[in-house]
């Protein structure tokens, strides 16, 4: 295969993405379930509308190419939810490795070791383009749970340390936007939505 | 409202895309209809993986971005199919003016202006910018139907010409591609997916 037919075939095969589902559900559309690939769309917007409350200097051009593969590896691995059992993450740290292997092998090999490399500094989430990228990804959820009458925190007796855990990226990230995102966990434990512990 | 809770609203709003669908399906998911946010992520990464055949200098950052944002308009104007007739297009186009009036007009002034500056861009397809990001739009669909023994070619009886037409950006914007589509686009003709007109 020459370097375009490898392009286009990895480019054919992500598609597979549309097909994952989510545990957040799409309120304007019938609360069907939410898809990574238009999750990707969704936070890529986010990251771009949100970058000005970013607390240190980050790059928000590699932030966006970073949110819009993050959920590549969810082709072969499949999504976790958020708030599965930590010995499900460490199973599933394993798989998304092999994914990132695989899918991002599909490429040119510069190129694929570029967008893994990309990959990799997002779960390790050690730089401030990648801690940031993370904050983004876990305050969507929480704006579209919000939303919807606490959605997947309601489905799944969610409590409120477990969010605040999840949003901890936020708090060094973004202070702004961690303050809101309390504000809004407080409201949802008032109305019910989260489990007050 | 403040900024934040401006920023947020549009980032709610624009939620609306991922119940905006199109004529193209998606082959690995039972072949249901694709919706706009999730094309969005799909050609945004076409972009950032084929950006190396422009034939002029673009900025793939400025591009990304455009491709993002560049069906927002349709949460109020719809989908219009790419080849309706030219009356169709001509109304359509009103709708988004006064679509991306509202929407971008959601969020604080300043940046509000800059995405709607962007989507004209795209629009007016005058910048290379803008003409290699239109190509990557076109350029999808195109696969997609090959991969799905025609697709929406074959449902509309769409014919030969009216393709080429469609994705003619990619001749001057992007030769290598142009070569590969036509290539494609006669493969169609002999497999029965497009008429030889």
């Amino acid at each position: 295969m020459n370097e375009l037919q490898q392009q286009l075939n990895f480019l054919f095969q992500i598609e597979q993405l549309k097909a994952i589902y989510r545990q957040t559900t799409v309120k304007d559309d019938n609360n069907r379930y939410e898809n990574s690939a238009e999750h990707s769309w969704h936070i890529a917007l986010v990251a771009q509308v949100l970058h000005q409350y970013a607390e240190h200097d980050i790059d928000i051009n590699r932030i966006t190419r970073m949110l819009l593969i993050h959920d590549i590896i969810e082709i072969d691995a499949g999504d976790l939810f958020a708030f599965a059992e930590s010995h499900h993450h460490e199973e599933q740290a394993k798989k998304e490795l092999a994914a990132a292997d695989r899918l991002f092998g599909l490429l040119p090999a510069q190129q694929g070791a570029e967008m893994k490399a990309l990959w990799i500094e997002f779960e390790l989430a050690e730089s401030h383009d990648a801690q940031f990228a993370k904050a983004m990804d876990r305050i969507l959820p929480l704006f579209q749970n919000m939303a919807n009458q606490g959605g997947s925190w309601v489905v799944h007796s969610i409590k409120k340390q477990q969010v605040l855990d999840r949003n901890s990226y936020l708090q060094a990230s973004t202070p702004k936007l961690w303050q809101y995102a309390c504000s809004q966990i407080d409201l949802a434990v008032e109305n019910g939505w989260l489990i007050d512990a």
